[in-house]
């Protein structure tokens, strides 16, 4: 069984605190820290939700604030619409219990982290960039001690969008597309979990019922989390059941096999109508493309067994039938 | 049957020239006129090559010398290696036969003929769009007089790419992507048919050689200036077979049921690393989005029967069977 060292990357968030919950359960993941970052809602939001989550499913591992803007501008407008007032689908995360946040910065704490466990550190990263980025530029000989990162953004076209908070432009993208392609040029191995594969994975009303009555207290606490959620893709988005953005890229750390991914430098739009978009070289494309080829390789998924990624998740909350 | 007045902005390039054999030989079409513009190869080429394909399929068919160069910039490389020195495949073209040039330039020949034939006139653009820009800044008053306007170029990820000349442009949007920007703005029917169908309409050696053999004098005209072309796909993209690019768009003209369509408005990016990339806001996306939310709707061809365009453009060449 590999062991995988985690640090979770994250702006709680709906589907943040889904995958968190499967990262804690996760018999293969050993979560050594999580990170908070502006975006689904303000860093004061999201750092009490980490804080929060942790201290219920998980009081050993150390929360480290992060940024509350991005690298350029402002931060975006919190998405309340689909997490909710609180960011986790106005559950009301008492206060009861919750850990209090580490003393050091999330870049700070990144790179000790990985300077502690050389090539064992694996960034699961779903939120904007900007965590990651800081700790770049803080110390940039962390690049070749990480053991993979894996980012929850972006979108490539070939689900059918480029975006979901513009045409053009994923949320983690958009929140900081100057940091993102930082992130993506950094010659580190990194995979991209992108809209192309996470439209594809849906959670359905009777599917998040049957973790909620076979799931215990992490079941319940899915459903809960997950109606207010449920009802913004009912309403808006028109589909029945939610979309599983950042639980696929921890399935995708767990069982890359269920993904395909295609490979080829990356490159994030920081300017104009479409920042925030996400376009990548495929490797074998004829053309030359200085702005791309000069840059790392980067895994996009661009196929996804979703049964196998819903399987992955129901095993580890409600146990093998 | 339905007759569609035809204007045929173009820019030859082979897979020009075989789609203008399948516009002079449908019945269902009347061809009006043909413009040059600069693209697969320099406007001298192009216009050269129009005029002896006329001469040589279509010799009462006015052809309007146009653009050599796009609204902003120089005029790209031309593309050689794809379409051959002569922009035919190096079938080397022969002076003998080839029609003079209208007195008119090509823009202002597309104003004339859509007000000569108001509500009649289908314009099909298969090259830069710069020609159809300038009618439109000369005579803005034509836009509700056209039929619709059926461009082959730019590219929606769907099929797996955003580009074939950088990874986020099509030939045709690169030439000039602010006259593209231009003309999916204005307010008549507009249907775009990318490279995320055009790259699933592959001509086979063996669907060119029976064409040859059945097609008479087209027939064999089409497999000579594809000789070319052929041998660049597979020593270069890696298939057995062509690309339908420009026959695609008459496809869609003759047998619009065979392609899907998805509606929303069309920006075009006009500067960085990703000009030239197309981007819809597809109809019903729930997210406000100013630079495309004030523009007409357009049509983008995200599906296609492919083996019923093939099977059209062989009808034409081949008759019924």
């Amino acid at each position: 069984m590999t062991l995988h060292k985690v640090i979770y990357d994250t702006d709680p968030g709906v589907d943040d605190a889904m995958a968190f919950v499967l990262e804690t359960l996760h018999p293969e993941i050993e979560l050594i820290g999580v990170t908070s970052v502006f975006g689904n809602a303000t860093i004061d939001t999201t750092t009490r939700n980490a804080c929060y989550l942790a201290g219920r499913f998980a009081p050993a591992v150390p929360v480290a604030r992060g940024a509350g803007a991005p690298l350029e501008g402002e931060a975006p407008t919190p998405l309340a619409a689909i997490h909710g007032d609180d960011g986790l689908g106005n559950i009301g995360p008492s206060e009861d219990g919750t850990v209090s946040p580490d003393a050091r910065a999330a870049s700070r704490f990144i790179i000790d982290s990985v300077r502690a466990h050389p090539s064992e550190v694996t960034i699961v990263a779903v939120g904007p960039l900007t965590n990651l980025a800081l700790a770049l530029a803080e110390d940039p000989s962390i690049v070749p001690l990480v053991k993979q990162v894996i980012v929850m953004g972006g979108a490539f076209g070939i689900g059918g969008v480029n975006g979901n908070v513009t045409p053009a432009a994923e949320a983690n993208m958009f929140g900081d597309p100057h940091a993102a392609d930082l992130v993506f040029g950094a010659a580190w191995p990194l995979t991209i979990v992108g809209l192309d594969v996470t439209h594809r994975v849906v959670m359905s009303t009777s599917y998040l019922a049957s973790i909620r009555d076979r799931g215990g207290v992490a079941g319940r606490f899915v459903w809960d989390v997950s109606r207010h959620y449920e009802a913004f893709h009912r309403d808006t988005e028109n589909i029945e059941g939610i979309y599983v953005h950042d639980a696929s890229a921890v399935a995708y750390l767990l069982a890359p096999q269920l993904f395909t991914v295609r490979k080829g430098p990356v490159r994030v739009l920081t300017e104009g109508i479409a920042a925030g978009q996400t376009i990548q070289k495929p490797e074998g494309m004829p053309c030359a493309a200085p702005a791309w080829d000069a840059r790392p390789s980067c895994n996009v998924c661009v196929g996804v067994d979703a049964d196998g990624v819903l399987a992955l998740y129901e095993r580890a909350l409600c146990g093998a039938q």
